[in-house]
């Protein structure tokens, strides 16, 4: 483990170590098999199992009610953004959306393809600087749904109180799910895309009421409604099996850790350490207003670009890679999820601070 | 490698063993960057380099002409179903469907909610026992496509001519992809799931002509146009990572192997084996017709289905794995795809002499 380094990178992201060494010798030969795990049937009985331990795993960690179910599927987070409508909305609908980052203002896109979409609060002209407080926004009683980013990955906000609404909630959750407890039952369909907290690209996780199985229009494509998933328990084709299978360890490693409840924790320590350190300083400047901050993706701003290019040059020379920011923003970005260990932050924050006095401005 | 059985499976499928080694160690730790393979970033330059790779290589291996697109999507082939109309047929116009199996039969419902659809030839009602020769069916001229199954994994039957037609052709060669040499030139769409001939399950391979990008009606969905993943060069989002580089990998063992034109001498040397050993009994009956016979998937009977499950279970047990046939016409069923090694075969045709002997009906 000696060669390994704190890999900040926003998505795909840092695993648990032994999930990655188990996953390595389970491709060559799964579970004494004589088959690799990525040559095996989806159908296989040993294939199963890890589907079946998966779905349990994420049942227990975020406590999902009986009356939801659970689709690994494939697309990526983006296929949701027309999927939820597609299958919601049926043309005429109304739903809301809050527009506080890119990956908002591309599902809002979609959504009109299907229905009537408003948009009560759009924090783009501030740069998605924070989020909405309950007081900014309503919801019409018409909207089938509210729809909003949990936490936005390239601009550092996370909603901290989930929106209080009659409507129905619908969330991307890519960049938190699992760093924190969450109340199921309040939301209609939660998804993600496993690349930050579950585990590698390649599979995409639906939560879904199993109520809104029934309003798909008839015309959907078979591969696009969600009751062709949710009667087929995900295996209606053939599923992203080594996705799936890698998601299954990383939450096995989560229940180990202690759980949601467990990381949540440690996630809010390692927040705070970076955070602290931001704030401790006029060298660095975090682009998120207080209130608004991620505890999952940490951009903030050096001086000049030219110390911003040296700072991530150097800071990779020293083991501590990933740290540049969104094209759309610039800067530096520190993504600290789940699995990325607080040694890995306790040495980016010595590293800025040594580096602030290598390379004071006057 | 004493442990390493010989895997049967229809897809997910054999994959060459040194693929499988390398990727064990990659996904630990990549090109020694001190990040796993799955953990790294898809616009890092190691894994742009990757990507980069698994498209040369296939434009090498299939002589692709310049003026085609190569995509790396997700949803499997199924998504691929009602992708092709959806982009092509614009809710008006007309295709023609050759109906050989399962998954023409899928095929064509999906095509339905996109256009006028014509069938011309059923093999249906002979349980899809065979492809059809060119003078069975016309086109009509105003067909947008001809789409045909290239082989049919279930049934084991295979298109040994490409159809003669002005149409253009769109062919799913999920299951005979790169197992023998086909002019790219004659297609406007070929596709592929990856789980048989390519790699792992979890990527779908798009090579399509460019002219064709122009015809998406403009209401389509942003992930479900092929221009969207031909203009960002199959990066629009996260890509499967792991999925294309196991791709990559297995691309480059082709390659070694002395390409496609060489894989096909011993893919036509391995099938032929084991068509013998079939004709050579009365015990052993294959589904197909001679003139339709795939050179993947071999599916042939017993004289009872207690047989049958005896023979499943006794080749299993001396390393045979994985040659239980399809729920849909029961049977057995021998996949044997590019990486899949002529000694198994041979054991299988040893293995399956010895038990008529063992067995034998009055």
């Amino acid at each position: 483990m000696t060669d390994r380094v704190f890999n900040f990178s926003p998505g795909p992201a840092t695993l648990p170590y032994e999930v990655l060494q188990q996953a390595g010798k389970d491709v060559v030969n799964f579970k004494n098999t004589g088959i690799g795990l990525i040559e095996s049937s989806h159908r296989s009985k040993e294939f199963m199992a890890v589907a079946d331990q998966a779905e349990s795993s994420l049942r227990k960690l975020m406590h999902i009610p009986d009356n939801y179910k659970v689709l690994f599927l494939q697309g990526g987070a983006s296929s949701q953004f027309f999927m939820v409508p597609m299958n919601l909305l049926g043309g005429t609908k109304n739903a809301t959306y809050l527009n506080t980052g890119t990956w908002s203002k591309k599902a809002i896109k979609e959504a009109h393809l299907f229905g009537n979409i408003s948009v009560p609060f759009s924090s783009e002209e501030d740069t998605f600087n924070r989020v909405p407080k309950q007081e900014e926004y309503t919801v019409a009683d018409n909207s089938e749904y509210l729809y909003f980013v949990s936490n936005n990955t390239i601009y550092g906000t996370q909603f901290h109180d989930i929106p209080q609404t009659k409507t129905l909630l619908v969330s991307d959750m890519s960049s938190d799910i699992l760093s924190r407890s969450i109340d199921v039952s309040k939301f209609g369909i939660i998804f993600a895309g496993a690349q930050k907290n579950l585990g590698p690209a390649g599979v995409t996780l639906v939560i879904i009421r199993d109520d809104l199985l029934a309003r798909t229009p008839d015309n959907t494509p078979t591969m696009l409604s969600y009751k062709t998933h949710a009667d087929k328990g995900s295996m209606f084709n053939t599923p992203p099996c080594f996705a799936i299978y890698v998601v299954g360890e990383v939450l096995k490693w989560l229940l180990g850790q202690g759980g949601v409840e467990a990381i949540e924790i440690k996630n809010r320590e390692k927040a705070t350490l970076l955070y602290a350190a931001i704030d401790s300083s006029d060298y660095y400047k975090g682009h998120a207003e207080k209130e608004s901050r991620s505890f999952m993706n940490i951009p903030f701003t050096l001086p000049t670009k030219e110390l911003e290019a040296q700072f991530i040059a150097e800071a990779a020379a020293s083991g501590l890679k990933g740290l540049k920011g969104h094209r759309s923003i610039g800067g530096c970005r520190a993504s600290i999820y789940n699995a990325f260990p607080k040694e890995g932050v306790e040495k980016l924050v010595l590293f800025m601070k040594e580096f602030e006095k290598q390379n004071p401005v006057d």
